[in-house]
Formats: structure tokens, sequence, C-alpha cells
């Protein structure tokens, strides 16, 4: 399927196709990101050298940065006075980051960020180390803000993102997940952040309950909304920086599998017993999974799904007056299940 | 070499030999102990089973919990009227728990504390992850408490274990690694965790300036202290529920080895550029490298420099007045050089 298609096949909405972008946000939070990533590249510096080196090569490698970004733009949709959105959004990069590494090295991946994985180049000790350090690091620059609320949000999602992490070590190559075990894996290995990014960035700009619990929701069904189109666009191919194909070789259950197999005919049944269920796969199993996820609509039915959170995400945003912060925020939802990479 | 000859070979003090031990310690701080080991295992559980499981391997094995207890003991000694001591020291357990899991995943070791290392019974992915979990519960323990001071310290700490772990993973199999290189590395990676936790626990007692740099300095001489006889223990034998002769196998340039490979025999010196420079090493290797140790006198050596870290640990008690207390952490300090497991 092609990016064309995607675009106008929208039936759940009848929305006319239209690209969203985060040109509008990223112009936004220019500045304040100039800052962040000042920040994030002084406190990965280590005497140890290669620590820098391993850290920079996935960070420098870029990654759309969105949530360090989203921390700063809910910090200015909530007019902060202060600086501590930049300290508090680098931690969660660094946060990001190192399970980034930890989870390359627990699914023996090959490419992240389209460059060869860190553990190829530095070996799997190395990545474990320097994930741990990052994850120390993201820690002080919290202590600086002297925020214990972030503090608390932080190290909070950082606990239940490994809960989710493990639960979905411990789901691979399941035949009977279902759609909200499923959810609640993503909510805990993905939402979490996205979540506490954007509530901590609220609670740095000392903004309202009603507003950091605003700011919460949005960050919490973005993630939603942005995972399920990573596992959609897993299947579908593109340009994603890492092997497409990989999560069906590790028996990962994303949402288009589970549908996928929910869907299928009585006749395809011992493929995904096979491939799924005995881990028995072999060339061009990939490729027959794909053709069943067409048949069967697997795609489209999580793309749509992805769209009622991406929808949660906007809605969520309605205790704020209407301006330039709001509405790039909102366009970040649309994005997160209209994007092709 | 047996027990009874460690204990009379003490040239450089010329003291009796005595045995010490931490009994007075471990019935000092029994009480706040057991509430320390209920905050564990409650806040190791998790609704994904594997965690505790995994988690309860390695903490229900036991250990010496001695850097918990440094935290406890430290705020005692310093008249704590509160209880954020039991919850920093639950904390430093968590680093702790957290930093083995990684490391045996890093070092492919085969036992920990007499059992086998859990990375072989539920992987290493679980084991990283887990270990991630631990850690990320260790600072939401360290919230609780409300101490910006105490985060500090151990988020700061953490930093510089993480920073030290991989420096030693990087000056593996160095046939010229110095005795300074060997501190530098011993400092971080085991003693910034000892003076963490003692300067942690006269934090949470809100004890003077003077006292907590004092606990801060007791601690960090007594890891050195206590890394130098682990490391003389792993070419000596005995009981540590690790293997012996690891750090061999590993290449890791402990004290021992260094202060062997220094002052060896040139005709002994073809041994360890094959073993330690070019990494080949055949069965009898450790057994020969232990008996050049005996001969070069490199353990004795090793365990004087060891009883100097131990003797500066318990001069900088000496701003506590005398008491049970004091005693106590004195004693620690003796039992950091002389035990034998």
């Amino acid at each position: 399927m092609d990016s064309a298609n995607i675009e106008t096949a929208r039936p759940e909405t009848g929305k006319t196709a239209q690209k969203a972008d985060v040109k509008a946000l990223v112009a936004l939070t220019d500045a304040d990101m100039v800052r962040v990533n000042a920040l994030i590249t002084a406190r990965m510096q280590s005497e140890v050298a290669v620590i820098p080196a391993l850290a920079e090569h996935l960070i420098a490698a870029g990654g759309k940065r969105l949530r360090p970004l989203l921390c700063v733009a809910a910090a200015r949709l909530c007019g902060t006075a202060n600086d501590n959105h930049h300290k508090l959004s680098a931690a969660v990069e660094f946060i990001h980051t190192a399970t980034l590494l930890h989870d390359d090295v627990v699914d023996s991946s090959q490419l992240r960020r389209g460059k060869v994985a860190a553990h190829l180049i530095w070996g799997a000790p190395s990545s474990v180390l320097v994930g741990d350090f990052l994850f120390a690091r993201a820690f002080e620059l919290m202590v600086e803000t002297g925020s214990l609320r972030a503090l608390d949000i932080l190290s909070k999602a950082s606990a239940v993102i490994t809960q989710g992490e493990v639960l979905q070590l411990m789901k691979a190559f399941d035949l009977n997940l279902s759609q909200s075990d499923y959810i609640e894996i993503i909510s805990s290995k993905t939402a979490a952040l996205f979540s506490a990014a954007s509530e901590s960035g609220a609670v740095a700009a000392d903004a309202s309950e009603e507003r950091i619990t605003a700011l919460y929701s949005y960050g919490l069904n973005l993630g939603l909304a942005f995972q399920i189109q990573d596992d959609v666009l897993d299947y579908q191919g593109g340009d994603l920086g890492k092997n497409a194909g990989d999560d069906f070789a590790e028996g990962k259950s994303t949402l288009p599998l589970i549908l996928a197999m929910k869907a299928t005919r009585a006749s395809d049944a011992p493929f995904w017993e096979r491939t799924i269920g005995r881990r028995e796969q072999k060339p061009g199993d990939f490729q027959h999974a794909q053709a069943l996820m067409q048949a069967t609509g697997a795609l489209d039915a999580s793309r749509a799904v992805a769209r009622t959170y991406a929808d949660k995400a906007r809605a969520a945003l309605s205790v704020f007056e209407a301006g330039a912060w709001r509405t790039a925020l909102e366009d970040l939802a649309a994005y997160s299940v209209e994007r092709q990479t």
C-alpha cells in the first residue's frame, strides 16, 4: 500500500484527506529545543570515552525527539515563566534513549534510527551500562529542577515502562493475545512516557490541576495513537529507520497481527499457528503475513483504532484557549496517525 | 591459604589476630532492617509475575545487605528522629540489585549469591528489564522521602557507578593497568554506593555538615576496603557464593593481579602476556595464577592496602561520640577486610 492510498482511505472519519505535519510545532519550539539539545549534549559527556561515543551514536541520529518536544510544548501551552522544562525535556529524552538501548539488546535488533544498533558496534554490555548511565543522568537533571512532583511522575513512568516491556516479552508469540492486552502493553511501554512528558511539562509551568490532567490525557492518547501507527508501519514497510518485519520475526503481538489473526479464514489458521504459535518462520512468511493483513483489512482497522486515540488526544486540549500552541499540538495528534515514517 | 593463616598474617599492623564480626551491628539494626525488608518485598511487587519472581530470586538469596544496613546505621548514629532512612535504605538495595542483575548479564556470570544467576533462568532480556524496574522503583522510594538532597546524592552515585563499570569493561585484559587506575574503577563501581548509602542516611537524619561529610568518608573508604577484599577472595577461593576464578577468566584488572604481574619474575612474564594480554587461557592457568600470587605476596600486599582504607574509614568516625553505634561501625570496617566470604 502506498502513501497516497493511506491518505485517502479514511472511511471512519469521512474527512478529506490532508497531510498533517509538525512544522508549526517544530518552529514554535525551535528556541527551546536548541537549549534542550545543548543540555542533552552536555549531560551525556563522561571521562569514560565510550559513553558519549555510544550515546551520541544514538542521540545524534536524531529520531523525532517527540517526547522532549512534547514536554516543552506542554510547558509553553501552560505559559511557563521558568526554564525547568528544558531539564525535564532532556531527562525525558535520556529515559527514552536508555530504553531504546536496552530494548535493542533485548530484541537483538539490527537497526535503530536508520543506523546499525549500538550493541552491534560496542557490544551488548556497553549498551546496557550506557543505558543505565543515561537513566541516572536523567534523574540528576530532574533533581536540579527541584520539582518533587515531576520526579514523582517520571520515576513512576519509568517503572511502568519496564513493566510494559517485560509484559510484551512474556506475551511474544502468543496466539491468544486480545486487543485489550495489547492496549495494556502499549499504555505502559510507550504511552506512559508520552503522558509523563506532557504532564511534567505542565507541572514545570505551575499549571492548574485541570490543565495538568488535560495534558496527561493528551500525552497518554497521543502515545497510544503513535504506537499503533508504529506497529502498522512495521507491516506496511516504508522508511521507519528500522527493519520492517521485525515485529513479525519477534512474534510481537501488535494490533495488526491480533486483528489479522482474528479475521483470517479457517484455511489460514495453520499459517499463524506455525509462524506465531510454534515460532517456525521461513523466508516469504512475512510477505504472506502482509498479504493476509491487506486481505483482512487489519491495517485499515488498526489505523481506525489509532485515530480514535488521536481524536481523544485532541479533545483533551479543549480546556485550553485557541491559539498557536494548541493548534500545533492538535496537528501533532493528526500527524501521529498519518505519518509514514 | 586457609582462614587461620590469614587471621594471623598481619605484619602491617602488628595487632593480635582477632575475628571481627558484624553481630553487634546486625543486632542494633534488627528492628530497622525488619522494616526495610518489608519495604523491599512490598516494592518489588508487580502485576507482571516474572518481575517479583526474578527480583525475589536475587533479593531473597540475601547477600550481606551491607549497603542498606550502612544507610540505617548512619541515620541512627546521627540520632535520626524520622523514618526516611527505611525508604532510602530499600532504595539503596534496589540500586545495588539492579547493578548486580546488569553486571551478571554483562559478565555472563554463572552464579550469584550461591544461586544460579537470574539471566540463566529467565534470560538476559528479563534480567536487563527487571534491573531497570528496580532502578525506577528506587527513585520512587527516594521521591517519597521528599529529600531532594538524598535524591541528588543517589542519582549522582548511580551515574558514577555505571561509569566505573564501563571503565572496568574497557580495561579488562589490560596488562598495563596501574594501582591508581584500579582505585579509580572501584571508587566508582563499588565505593560510590557505599558512600551514598551512609551519606544519605546522615542526610535523612538532618545531621550537621561535619557529620554528613564524616559518614560520606566512612562509606567511601569502607567500600574501597570491601572491594579489595572481594578481589582478594576471588583468587583465594573460599565461599563467596560466586565462582572463584571469575575475575581471572574475565581478565578483570584487580589489585591482586596488578601487584602479581608487577612483582613477577621475568620468566613468568609470558604467562601473563598469554593469559591476560592475548586472552588465551587454558585449564590449570587459574591455579598457576594463584600460585604466582602466593609466591609474589600479592594477596598479602592487597590485603595490606585494604586495611589502610579500613583504617581511614574508622578514623572518619572520630567526630562521633563513643557508643554502641560508633563501635559497631568500627567493627564493620575491620570485618570488611577480615571476612572470608
